[in-house]
């Protein structure tokens, strides 16, 4: 059986909601991050890097959700989470990932983890200023030329969409209002009703 | 034919070195990043994003390393540069290219980038000086629990030794001398002997 370690809140959302879709048979594993359990041995010992999510299979860890999702989706094949029969599909799903974990996640980071980057307190506040314009500047982008609608690859549901809506839910934090991009709000409203990211939500916050 | 947008020194090596891995019929397009090229609207027009790589390809514009390295795998198959066959072996691949771009890229972007992310002088010195510690911690995880050996993944050589030569490429930039990691250095050597990467390397250099 997988296990899923993820923390409320953070990205490992994504690849929850994609294992929900999947039907995947997996165990979801809380990582107290106001313990700081990430930094502990134990939690090291799975993800050297102390971060989430790490998803634990049969034949070794796998970590960055990039990389989960995928996974998820070519071992749970009936689910069709991605175009996984076309070269060109996959890749403009894995740029669409790729973007969200190297700039939109990396800008919203720089407001509650600066000190990962900066070590003086006026250097953090300088970054906290600029998140709402730079994260703002990247969903601009997403919403003007990147979800094809109604889902992110079009007519297909896909987890990427499992990862939009994931960083789509960081807004409220960065003081942006998500009805400032209709396409992006209307997904998030779409992806509230599907069962499976109920699921996921529901066990987040059961456990919190 | 695809047609490779990049910039000398970029990370868009990796995607270039791939092609040339591949026997990819391609042609290389210099962005000139000293005349701010990447801003104007001719490029602007090929990805948005203002940044390289871009890879055209007869279906469309592909953009982001990790999606590109991915495709040229899959459409050239011959040239075995990813595990295709074996989905947890490629998501090891993934997650190793994933770290590159969204955590290693980010660390060493924060030394000549850092106006992305603050606007005063003072958080960018503050965040030049936290670069080499950063970015040599993230060699260091590396060093110690990534490079299987000889290659990124073992035995066969993949799209992640390209990408890893290409960021490694960086560290004398970050002040980091690359003998502090015996096996990235060993790897280093050994890439700068792959008549691949010497072609890449001499397109880069004799356009730039």
């Amino acid at each position: 059986m997988l296990k899923l370690f993820y923390a409320p809140g953070s990205c490992a959302l994504a690849s929850h909601i994609a294992l929900e879709e999947a039907g995947a048979d997996y165990e979801a594993m809380r990582v107290n991050f106001a313990d700081n359990e990430q930094r502990k041995p134990q939690y090291l010992a799975i993800n050297p890097k102390g971060r989430v999510p790490a998803l634990v299979t049969d034949r070794g860890i796998l970590t960055e959700t990039p990389a989960i999702l995928v996974y998820i989706s070519q071992t749970h094949p009936k689910a069709r989470l991605a175009p996984l029969e076309d070269p060109f599909a996959l890749a403009r799903l894995q740029s669409f990932n790729s973007y969200l974990c190297s700039t939109v996640h990396v800008a919203h980071a720089h407001g509650g983890r600066g000190s990962r980057w900066a070590d003086e307190a006026s250097s953090l506040e300088d970054m906290k200023r600029k998140v709402p314009h730079n994260v703002a500047a990247c969903f601009e982008l997403i919403e003007g030329s990147m979800v094809q609608g109604p889902w992110v690859m079009g007519e297909q549901y896909s987890v990427a969409d499992a990862y939009l809506f994931t960083v789509a839910g960081w807004l409220q934090r960065d003081s942006i209002d998500i009805a400032r991009f209709p396409k992006v709000a209307d997904h998030h409203r779409r992806m509230r009703e599907r069962a499976a990211v109920a699921r996921a939500l529901e066990q987040e916050s059961a456990s919190a």
